[in-house]
């Protein structure tokens, strides 16, 4: 199959910023193009939504299940091939089952859905319809967050002892989601969000991020969580200690009150040889530590990088990626996997690196034992 | 007119690292398409990164000349909107010159072309035919950059004193030109690429930034062209000292010999009530410094942004954008023109924040003036 | 009094990183001379050293029960004005009680002392004698330290909502205990350390910087303290979430097995209105981040610094000041108090701006909450 | 010898602040004291500088030429054992003969004196009195720049082609000579500075770190001066393009009105297998590059550095040192000479790791060419 893969979309309208992200980031090495969407819940605003991305009018859809079902009634070499889900949390599980249901592969933003039980059951459609479904943690898409992976697992740092992964941001900080801005409004509610607030909007990408580098599951959490401002109903702040498999330690906070911080997630891991730094403000750098040698810092595109690294990389060392070219590389192990199933319907989704339902349905655990928790007066709490 | 623009490419085929940059950029938006090609002089090579580009085959054309030619005979409502350039510099003027002869508007990377004389007689193809012509001095297109500009000319810095620009690469220090590097083969041969070697392929970009964020042209040069690699024919190392506009001065250095660097692109303007540092590497950030206060870190995508920086953001703070961002900007300011000048021909090319025809010229006669300056045994030399 | 002042040192012999820490620190400012010491506990060794440190062949002690005993009966214009403490914790109370009950100032290098209890005891003693005590946290000598919590007490940050402090050091991350280094034998020997290890050693560092930085106590803690390294008696590793007053809260976490760290002691804080950060490898910079306004780096020596910083600066801007004046600082601020003492023996030590006794029994009391807490099942210990 | 070196100090006085910086450096390693100085010109202000000293009044002494008489008359265990001299420059060369002809080492501030002429007739004085001469180019003194010199002169750089070095201030943006800044209007004033301003000030730190780090002499210089401030009479501006011995080239740039920068010296040296950078502002790390490798940072105190970094620094790993520490390390070397000196007086000064009268003559003749450079209409001026 070598034509481009056909895209269509569910949310993304006007006000929406991870709508065009996934656009750009799914056309990025025009492997894909966006032929129709279901932009908004409103039929007026979904056909502005299409018309701005150049959408043939008559795909725009005034609602998922409509465009689900016409785009499945279309001739095979016109339809979509996926769909990507950007609305609220809690309208990811619907769409996501009735295009599984219909046959088209999946693409959901994170965290997976509403609950950890919706999780369950997405899994077992997934299962059942054999179909792709990929989690959008973004970050683990960044060429030298794969290098670190592969640095970690090649034995380098030594057993990993310690993992600190954190992600503040400061947007949260006053009360905007009075102030009629979309993104806080529904994050902050519970009713959309589901059980977590900052802990699933970003703690799920450190928890991921923690995980991805180190090659180890996080087993138990021992978590606070907070609301700071007046009236919120989901916390806007979570810390947490971390207990990883094979005896590893750690600790992961992520905020949304961090006043004046942008988007600054960082994850540091330290083994017995060595240790090893990223973080996404200066994200084409991984800085290297080792015993008693000086520090190294690896660098996004170098000659010395291993293949994972290199192959998620578009241009020569020094000219900076960013937030949506490791949004493309998500994309990009995705299509790997898609047109691969074009020939066999029996691939296995793990075999290309990009988040699956599993680390959808695990960040969703996480989620849930966060909040269990943070309830919990003992100490730790077990993921499930 | 609301549909996607069509872009034809002329170079940019297997192995070629601007070609698919070009591509990217110019598509990222997802207000345009490349529709066709002439990749190559080899029809073979070109019909194949035609199917990599997913062009239609038939539009997959074996020379420039037919390319043209073809498109030209199109349907409007099919044939190309404009064409880009990636073609070694002495390729550049006569499918520039043939493209807007026909109609076409036209992207050409930089150096605008081969000599300064080149660059004059494209300069009167393109008043001639009205069409329009953009360089890609990607730098420019950065959003902290324009922020760079615009702090400059609301006078915040005061009057400008001091200009440095520097741009150190490291990837000529060893003669890779003799191990089949394509890239280095044409760059280091006076054939191809002209007069100047680093000069002209990044030393004129530093010199753009310069004038780009100061508001000021260089007026005079005082320079020294070196080859520090054995048997090279053109310089790979240059340095100088610059006259500005209105008595400001100031340092350039390009040098594609600096081992171990990789783009570092670096501006420093001092004015007499600030001053302000912008580097590639670090490209979402702008320092700026004033005279008692504390040093100020501007970040792309912040809410105290002017409007040209917001304009050229896509995501939010934090979230960073890099070197293919910033090239589509260019575009974006480009395809802005084409889609005016659709409905007035007489639009004025400098009212977009893309480089024209005049600054590559410009870029030109700095090359010329450089490479006559460092043969010259006094001082200053005058930029034609 | 405008004479220098006599400063004899206990502990500090051959091997001892921290006594000639303290010798320049003293003398740094040209206020005070190191005239005696108890070097070491055998008589060579102290000869030796004292010797090394050009001190009267005389005073060189062979204890410092004979210093303490010796220098009390030398006529006032002669003996020593303020004992320095710098042997092991085991080590630290039983010379302080003597050197007050003598009459003499003690500076105390930290933890302050073996346990909690002997730290109760000491400010009974320093209560009685009336006689001033420092502790010598070192980190909040440095000038944009003391401008962070001049910027917190100010208001500019409003109500501090989170204080992250974290204290990663890499030079325990193997048994170098077993290989004769005195610095780690005696650090990881609970005989000689006290209940903490890595938590006494650098735990209380960064929770006497966390606390004068933000203005607030620390008063509940639930924390985990490891031990990675096989053998190894004490916490290498310890890790925790942070209750302050008025309803902030924290995380904290101290290690001594990240391997390649060298000294890395960060801490910052968020309120409702902005932020900062500061880290000792670029201790001259203050990090502060506002709701909506370009992020700020005060650097230390500007002419825009609180009063408190400009008089913890010895030289201009731009040339950079480190740990030996940081040290420096706590010595100025003591010796302020010992020349005001002469004059008036009942001036309160808490209006000078070095670590008190207080400070000291506080950091006690944080070793005792963290060892409970990590003994504990349940989530949080209050401080005693 | 094992006694502390008696220091004596000439200037020093209110205001200064190069004497108390001298005062510290040279007493930092408890091996001299300061014990006598003619500390201005004003018998009242040296006797009032001498107190806050804690010097012996009766060795605060009116004049320079009195307190050379007078200490030469002393008993040899009591008089001083040299001179520092931190008087503006037209005041180097008269006190320094006068020292030397006594019988007395001396350290001068940089530059060397008042002009080439005066440079040269001291180096007579010092080659006939056959005492100590040291000039304190204070930024060699760092450990970092001396890991930077021993790894080029160990060839891992492999030839050196390009040597940037610049020295951005700001503190001369505006005409503060003219509100009465003494530092300012010393330093502004040709009958007290001498030829050159900024390039005298700053510029021969400049130029000596080029060399110092690189190993090689600068031979040529193409340079322009400039004073930006109306009514300035001496440059506060300096760019040039430099060549070195052996092929190599660079450019230095030196200004003091680059408005808000500190003292922001960096130096970079490329050969042909690699390249370094160091700079004040992060003195304790030095990036070393390599063809294709990742970038290292090598660190103050580490294990891996080499002899003579290591014997620079007086702290483990992460505890920063600064400007203090690096002047420090000048003295150091000093001491270890003159305390050999007194074994044996024929030993060779540049046997030691300070810069000698040699550095401060070949100092002034780089401000002669600068200077003769700047007037010139050719393009290269060679050094003397």
């Amino acid at each position: 199959m070598t034509r481009k893969l056909r895209m269509g979309l569910i949310g993304g309208g006007a006000g929406s910023f991870i709508g065009r992200v996934h656009r750009i980031a799914a056309e990025l090495d025009g492997e894909a193009e966006l032929v129709c969407g279901a932009f908004s819940s409103s039929a007026q605003t979904s056909r502005e939504a299409g018309q701005a991305y150049h959408v043939d009018p008559a795909r725009a859809y005034p609602s998922y299940e409509e465009m689900i079902e016409r785009e499945a009634a279309l001739d095979p070499d016109r339809r979509m091939d996926f769909a990507v889900i950007v609305t609220p949390n809690h309208l990811h599980f619907d769409p996501a089952r009735r295009c599984l249901e219909r046959g088209f592969h999946v693409v959901v933003d994170k965290p997976l859905c509403f609950s950890l039980d919706e999780g369950r059951q997405l899994r077992d459609v997934v299962e059942r319809t054999k179909r792709l479904l990929a989690v959008t943690y973004t970050y683990s898409g960044y060429p030298m967050v794969k290098q670190a992976r592969a640095l970690v697992a090649s034995g380098r740092l030594g057993a990993v002892r310690k993992v600190y992964v954190e992600y503040p941001q400061g947007w949260l900080a006053t009360d905007i989601e009075r102030s009629g801005q979309k993104q806080a409004q529904w994050r902050t509610d519970p009713a959309k969000s589901g059980p977590g607030g900052a802990i699933g909007d970003i703690g799920t990408h450190a928890a991921h991020l923690a995980e991805y580098v180190s090659g180890l599951r996080i087993t138990h959490v021992d978590a606070e969580l907070q609301a700071f401002v007046a009236g919120r109903r989901l916390d806007d702040d979570s810390a947490m200690l971390l207990r990883f498999e094979r005896g590893a330690s750690g600790v992961l906070f992520a905020t949304q009150v961090a006043a004046g911080e942008e988007n600054n997630l960082r994850v540091r891991v330290y083994g017995d040889k060595g240790g090893l730094e990223w973080q996404q403000a200066d994200a084409n750098s991984l800085i290297v530590r080792s015993l008693d040698a000086p520090l190294q810092v690896w660098r996004t595109g170098s000659g010395y990088v291993d293949a994972v690294a290199a192959a998620n990389t578009r241009v020569p060392p020094g000219h900076p990626e960013g937030y949506l070219e490791a949004f493309a590389n998500i994309y990009r192990a995705f299509f790997r996997g898609v047109r691969d199933y074009a020939n066999d319907a029996n691939i296995d989704p793990h075999d290309y690196d990009f988040p699956t339902i599993d680390d959808g349905v695990h960040g969703m655990a996480f989620v849930d034992a966060v909040v269990r928790s943070a309830k919990s007066p003992s100490r730790w709490t077990a993921l499930p």
